[in-house]
C-alpha cells in the first residue's frame, strides 16, 4: 500500500481528494489529508475508507517530519510561501514531491541535492501554471516536428463566472483567493514583446491596455498583460519570437471599471487607512478625490477620472455600493483591504452559482513559406459550489501526476515543471476524461490591416 | 580650544564650513573636516590655519572611534543612512551631535541612553527640515501667545534655480541631488488634510493634484503634496487644525509636465530596463508606448495622454532629448536611472547660474472671533556656484547649533528637533544676517467663493 500525504485541504484539494480516493482502490493508495482544520480534512474525505484525516500545522516540525517519512510522495496544496519547510524535509527522507505553485528561488537551491538524492519536487502543474505550460508545449513541439517556425505566441487565462449565473455589471464574481484579485497586477512593470518591440506597463496603466479576444461560442473577453511574460521565453525554447504576451482573462468592461479603483488609489496595501474602524466606504473613497464642498463624491469622481456620470462604467462604480454610507468598521486596514471587504459581500458565489476556467493560446507560425494561426481554447465549467472548474483543473492535473510518479511513469528528479512531452502528453490525454479539452481552429495569417 | 569634527565635505557643507571657519578666532574653534576625498575636504578649508583636512571613511571603526573620542561635537553632514554609527559612538563617547537630516527609526532608538549620558543628538536643523521648522513654530506659538486659534496650516518649500537663470521650458535645474527629484512622491500615497477631511493621493496622481501659490514679487509657483503631511499634527502639537498640508514648489507647468514621465512608467526604479545599454531615448520610450507601425513615437504619446502635440507641454517633453536617437550606454539601468542620466545633461547648472530657495507657510487662524491668515515667505539667492541657497540655508543653521551648543546656549539632551523657542528664536535671529529672512503678509481671511 502506498502512502500519500496531502497537506492543505481548502477548495483547490477538492477535486484533488475526490481524483485519489476515487482510484485507490485500484492503486492500493492510502490517502492522508491533514489540515490546519481537521474538520475540513474530515469533510474533505468524507470517511472514505482508503482515506485519514487529521490537523496539519506545517510549523510542527515533529508532526511534519514524521509524516513526511512515513509518505511514499507529498502533496502539498497549501500557501506558496508554505512549501519550502515540506520540500526540504521531502528531499531529506527521500519522498517525492508536487505542488501546483509557482516554482520559488527558494525551492530552486534544492534542485542539486534532490537530484543526488534521487527525489523529483515536480511544480506548476495546476492550471496556470500548469495546464497553459503543458497544452502551450504540446502545440509548439507539434509544430517545430513539423517543419514549422512558430513567429508569435500568446496565452491568455481567466477564473470567472459561468455565464448563466453572471448577473452583475461587472461580469465577474471571485471565484478564487479574493485578495490576489484585488492586487492584480502590483509590482514592477508588465512586460512583454509585441512585433519585435518591447513594451512595458507600469501599473496604473495596466487596466487601460487591454485587448480583445473571442473564445469559441463564448464570445467577446478582453484581456490585461500579465507582469512576467518574458520569463518564459526560456522556459518554452522560444527565444526568436516577435510577439510573446500572456493576459489574464476578463469579460469586457470589467479592466476599465477596475481602473477607476485603481486611479484612486483603493488597490493600495502599503500603509493603513487612518479611519478604517469609524469611516463609511463614502467617506473611504471621497478621501480619494479632490476637496470640493458642494458636489457629490460620484461627481466629483466622475469629473476626476473623465468618466460620463451616466455611463455603464459609473453604474459599475455604484453597484459595488463604496458610494454608501455603511460603515466599514474594519481595524487598521489598508485601501485594497476595505476594497476586498467591500466586493467580497458583493462578488461572492452564490450557492448554485457555478464557475468557469477560460484559456486561450495564439500560434502564429510559419510553414511552407505560409503564415497560419492556430487558436486553441479550452473552457471548463465546475459542477458545484466543492468541484468548481478552479478545483478539478488546478487538482486534476496534480491527481494524475501523482499516480503517475507513483506507478513509475514519471521517472524524473530535482526541480521540474510539465514542460517535457512525456510529461505533458499522457496528461493532457487523460484530463480530456474529466473535460478539460482544447478546441483547435486554425487559418491563414496576415498582419493586421490597421498595421500595414 | 573647542574640537569640531565635520563629516562629509560635500555640497550641503560649504556654508557650514565657511561659517565656523569666520568663526574659529573669536570662539578658539579647531574645525576638523573628513571625507572619503581628502582633496575635496583640502578644498573646502583652503589652508585655514585653525582647520585640517584629511579622509574620513565611516566604515573605517578605529579612525571613526579615535577622531569622535577626541572632538567636543560632530557634525555629519554624510546620506542620512549613515548617521547611525556615527550617532552610536558620539553617545558612547559622550559627544554632542547635529545633522540636517531627519530623525530615523534607529536614531530614535538612541534617545534613551542619550539622556543617560546627557549627550544632544540634534537632528532637522538644515532647511527643510530644519528652517520649516523654526520659522513655523514661532508664529504657530506666537498666535498661541496672542490668544488666537490656529485652524488650517500650509507649508511649503522648493529648491529651484533664481529667475535671471531660469532659461528652459521646465523653469526647472538641478540644485540638489537629481536621484531625490526623480523619485519624489514614491511610496505610499500622500495624506494631507484639507478641510476637515482626510485626503489621500496616490504617486500616479500626485502631479496632477497641484495647487498654486503666490510668493512675494516672484510670482505664481504650484505646489504638488509631500507624503507626509500628518505627521506634524502631533510634533507641531496642531491636533485641532481643519487643514494640514506640505507641498514641494516648482515652477507653473512642471508638475503636469512631469506627470507624463510618471504616467508612461519612466520614473520606475524598481526593475531593469532590459536594453539600457543599446537602446537609444527613442526606443526607451516608444517601449512604454503602444505598438502602432505607422505613427511616430511622439504622435503616440500625445493620443495616449490626450496631449496636443504643439502644446507647451509636448515641448517640455521634446526639449529633454527623450525622443532623440541617441545611445543610452549605461548597462543595467533601471528606467529612473536612464530618465535621470538625460536630465542631468539638460537641467545642469551652469557654472554662472545661481539657484533659490523658495518656502512659504500659510496660517489661518481665529483672534477676537476674526479670520486671519498670515502668509510667511523666505526667498534665498545662491551667492555663488559653491555657496548656493541650498548650501546657506541647510549649512547656516547647522553652523549656529553648534556654535550655540559648543557656548552652552543650547543645554539640552537626547534626540531633539529644533521646536522649542529657545533654539528657533535666537537661530533665526542669527539667520536674518545672512538673508534668510522671513516675509509675512497678513490679512482678514474668508472661506474662497468656489467653497461656498
Amino acid at each position: 500500500m502506498k502512502n500519500i500525504l496531502i497537506i492543505g485541504a481548502g477548495l483547490s484539494a477538492s477535486s484533488l481528494i475526490r481524483y485519489l480516493l476515487v482510484n485507490s482502490e485500484k492503486y492500493n493508495w492510502k490517502v492522508n489529508v491533514g489540515d490546519i482544520s481537521e474538520e475540513l480534512a474530515k469533510t474533505k474525505i468524507n470517511n472514505h475508507k482508503n482515506a485519514t484525516a487529521f490537523k496539519f500545522d506545517v510549523n510542527n516540525k515533529q508532526q511534519r517530519e514524521e509524516l513526511i517519512k512515513n509518505s511514499d510522495i507529498v502533496v502539498s496544496m497549501l500557501p506558496a510561501s508554505m512549501h519550502f519547510e515540506v520540500a526540504k524535509d521531502c528531499v531529506k527522507f527521500g519522498v517525492n514531491m508536487v505542488t501546483a505553485s509557482y516554482v520559488s528561488k527558494e525551492i530552486l537551491t534544492l534542485d542539486e541535492e534532490a537530484k543526488k538524492k534521487n527525489v523529483l519536487l515536480l511544480n506548476e502543474i495546476g492550471v496556470d501554471p500548469g495546464i497553459d505550460h503543458m497544452s502551450a508545449m504540446q502545440v509548439i513541439d507539434k509544430i517545430k516536428e513539423n517543419g514549422g517556425k512558430l513567429t508569435q505566441f500568446e496565452s491568455n487565462t481567466g477564473g470567472l463566472v459561468a455565464p448563466k449565473y453572471d448577473n452583475n455589471p461587472w461580469n465577474y464574481k471571485f471565484t478564487w483567493n479574493p485578495r490576489n484579485v484585488v492586487l492584480a497586477g502590483q509590482g514592477s512593470a508588465s512586460q512583454f514583446l509585441h512585433y519585435g518591440k518591447f513594451k512595458y506597463i507600469p501599473y496604473h496603466k495596466l487596466f487601460e491596455r487591454t485587448e480583445r479576444i473571442k473564445i469559441l461560442d463564448l464570445g467577446e473577453f478582453e484581456v490585461y498583460p500579465n507582469r512576467d511574460s518574458l520569463k518564459y521565453q526560456d522556459i518554452y525554447g522560444l527565444q526568436n519570437l516577435v510577439t510573446m504576451f500572456r493576459g489574464t482573462i476578463r469579460r469586457v468592461g470589467y479592466s476599465r471599471a477596475w481602473n477607476v479603483f485603481v486611479q484612486l488609489g483603493l488597490t493600495d496595501d502599503t500603509y493603513i487607512y487612518t479611519n478604517s474602524l469609524n469611516h463609511t466606504y463614502r467617506e473611504f473613497i471621497n478621501s480619494f478625490t479632490k476637496y470640493e464642498e458642494t458636489k457629490p463624491v460620484e461627481q466629483k469622481i466622475a469629473e476626476y477620472l473623465n468618466i460620463h456620470p451616466e455611463s455603464h462604467l459609473m453604474y459599475q462604480i455604484r453597484w459595488t455600493g463604496i458610494f454608501e454610507d455603511v460603515k466599514i468598521g474594519l481595524p487598521n486596514a489598508t485601501p485594497a483591504q476595505i476594497l476586498q471587504s467591500l466586493l467580497e459581500k458583493k462578488w461572492q458565489m452564490e450557492d448554485d452559482d457555478k464557475d468557469m476556467i477560460v484559456m486561450q493560446h495564439q500560434f502564429v507560425y510559419e510553414i511552407n513559406n505560409k503564415m497560419r494561426k492556430l487558436t486553441s481554447s479550452l473552457v471548463v465549467f465546475g459542477e458545484d459550489k466543492i468541484h468548481t472548474a478552479m478545483s478539478i483543473t488546478v487538482g486534476t492535473p496534480v491527481a494524475i501526476a501523482v499516480k503517475m510518479i507513483l506507478t513509475g511513469e514519471i521517472k524524473s528528479n530535482g526541480v521540474q515543471i510539465p514542460i517535457s512531452k512525456n510529461m505533458y502528453q499522457p496528461i493532457l490525454k487523460e484530463l480530456e476524461q474529466y473535460n478539460v479539452k482544447f478546441i483547435d481552429e486554425e487559418c491563414d495569417w496576415e498582419k493586421p490591416k490597421e498595421y500595414v
